[in-house]
């Protein structure tokens, strides 16, 4: 049967051994085509992950914002019995905080298979380690640049994280993490816990939850470094 | 320094090569000591996953809905930088769909590391083969049993699908997947997309997605499998 294979990608880590089974190198290697958001990253995420297959002999289709619909629909015409697609994200799961859904919404319409393969989210293993509520979560993205989009944004959060007992998870592009800790720090109600997990899977790692405001006293420098948000009461 | 280290246990497959990297045996075999669910799947679990260590020389601490929590805060007083304590979840990440953070909430105001490793999530698997948003995405537990709640709840559900394009994720006990299906096949409006995930990382693996009414023909049986229902628009 033909077969669409969602492939994790290594957070953090550079060492697989880290972040992914020993299965999804295995599964890797009955690829040799692959849909991917960058083909420069992919090649070298590919080799890192330990495929062997002739690189020169393997088939790149890039799915990104500038991919025309139109085309990305026919990606799936290749797929047969004997040769199963890959699809890889970046960093971390497929479809997850990134829109590769596009594809597997179409592979889903078409009745193919997807099988989707265990790996690092960066998402999940801050929800872990933060001690807030892992029952019932959300993850929104990205907050409103707009000054006050994002103050109400903040305030629907908040009330879901407190009426609802629903934990609150966000990201931010990484250049922006110190403004953002910082706006939260002090537009958040005194009594919201606020997480933030920073380089997950790696040697620098931390996952610190706090009240709002003590992240106003010696915050750390998260510039440029990959940062999950949560917040719950 | 100190850590508390959560451990992810296989979800269907008993071969641990599909849902857990290497690396997680090698930091099982550091823990003598474990907070577990329950103590007899504990010990199957610990030996599915390699640990080596003899489980008479191992110490296991309860942790469920029977637990004292006054008893449960002295859990952390043995850890030391020479003895990690690990938490396990019955099957797949523990804090996620559990209520292991208790645990993790009363370590990190001691101000402990705490240290998540990778693993299986039914969660996130089933949401990267949806064909759904993976950009904004909530998991609700499970819907309320009363039916005029449950028809309440189902609404503000999809209300979020629709209007904020947030997929929504819930579970179901097992024995009851089959009356939810009908239900849901049935209750949700008509332009609803249903998807449903089941025995994840098993051999028989399915993850379909449709428009709610579609399920309404032949469903497949569901009863006692594991399921994960998302809905979207």
């Amino acid at each position: 049967m033909s077969r669409l294979i969602l492939f994790p990608v290594p957070i953090g880590a550079d060492d697989a051994d880290i972040s992914l089974p020993p299965y999804n190198r295995e599964m890797l290697n009955t690829c040799h085509t692959f849909i991917v958001e960058d083909i420069r990253t992919a090649r070298r995420n590919l080799k890192r992950m330990g495929y062997t297959h002739p690189i020169d002999d393997t088939t790149f289709l890039e799915l990104n914002k500038h991919s025309d619909p139109e085309e990305v629909s026919h990606y799936l015409d290749t797929l047969d019995d004997n040769h199963p697609i890959g699809l890889m994200s970046e960093a971390g799961l497929p479809c997850v905080a990134d829109p590769g859904n596009l594809i597997t919404d179409m592979a889903q319409r078409r009745g193919i298979e997807i099988v989707p393969l265990v790996g690092p989210s960066s998402i999940l293993l801050a929800l872990m380690a933060s001690g807030f509520n892992g029952q019932n979560f959300a993850f929104v993205g990205y907050l409103p640049i707009d000054a006050k989009q994002r103050q109400a944004r903040l305030r629907t959060l908040e009330q879901r994280a407190h009426r609802e007992e629903q934990t609150q998870i966000f990201i931010e592009t990484p250049y922006r993490n110190n403004q953002l800790l910082a706006y939260l720090a002090s537009h958040l109600q005194a009594d919201t816990r606020l997480c933030v997990a920073c380089d997950l899977t790696l040697p620098t790692q931390f996952i610190r939850t706090l009240d709002a405001r003590q992240w106003l006293d010696n915050p750390p420098d998260l510039s440029k470094r990959c940062c999950v948000f949560l917040l719950y009461k």
